[in-house]
């Protein structure tokens, strides 16, 4: 599955990466936000190949992402708070393939609302002290306490001449 | 790269995932992002072997999520519209990159604020009338126009018993 660690990258995205920047592995976090838990069932709605299945969700398992049930009641897997953490992430992939048209059927597969409200919800890039909604092009990138030399090449590869 | 098409499963995100689930392309793409263009810097900035680094590149352009440029004045890569449009997927990677740790350093390496208010930013699920944060234990998901069994499948399995 991989070519090389994207461990030591010092990024949060390379690190992210490493641990689900696998489609099948995207795939299997969907199903499990959906709320699905039985082999079998993430088998038939994948359709990963069972063997790569079980890799998958070991190789999950191992990076805490999901656990597996032990009880014999309770079969299957969840997702655990690092995990169900994820949904911004599934749900940022959702709306990029809904604005374009990526799920090639006549309209959006599924559609996500406030309980509350009843109102579509959608992702948004906000303000954390006003919460006001920021568009992209008023945004401003910053070499954070991680920042390694690279990261500062980035940084600066990227300013206007 | 693909075990096997995901275009034909009436999925957004298995559609989105067809064209950027792989994770050399996902850091191509914040490279680019991060307002890199040229070959040698993306080489430079993912460590992606050259031959690797192309082909990618070439399957980017085939799917319109960057262009190469023509002119001879202005040599690279840039983002389409479509592709300025993954910021979210980016984001929603790093904050959960950054929340985890998974950056292998003392902090967050690049940080993001608000241009006007220079208060940071942050991705979050907003109720679309009301422009009001909402939890993820308050969201409901329905099924789209664009539906299928294995989605229908996939939304009665998730529901409690």
């Amino acid at each position: 599955m991989r070519t090389r660690s994207f461990a030591d990258m010092s990024c949060s995205i390379a690190g992210a990466l490493e641990l689900v920047g696998d489609r099948w592995t995207l795939l299997i976090v969907r199903d499990l936000l959906f709320g699905l838990s039985r082999f079998d069932d993430l088998q038939k709605s994948t359709g990963i190949p069972p063997q790569t299945l079980a890799d998958r969700l070991r190789r999950l398992e191992a990076s805490k992402v999901i656990t597996k049930h032990r009880a014999p009641a309770a079969k299957g897997y969840g997702l655990t708070e690092m995990g169900r953490d994820l949904l911004t992430v599934i749900t940022a992939l959702r709306e990029w393939g809904d604005r374009w048209q990526l799920h090639g059927t006549v309209g959006p597969p599924v559609e996500m609302f406030d309980a509350h409200s009843g109102s579509p919800v959608q992702l948004a890039m906000v303000a954390s002290e006003t919460g006001r909604r920021v568009h992209r092009n008023q945004l401003v990138r910053k070499p954070g306490p991680g920042a390694d030399a690279l990261m500062r090449f980035r940084l600066r590869a990227g300013q206007p001449e």
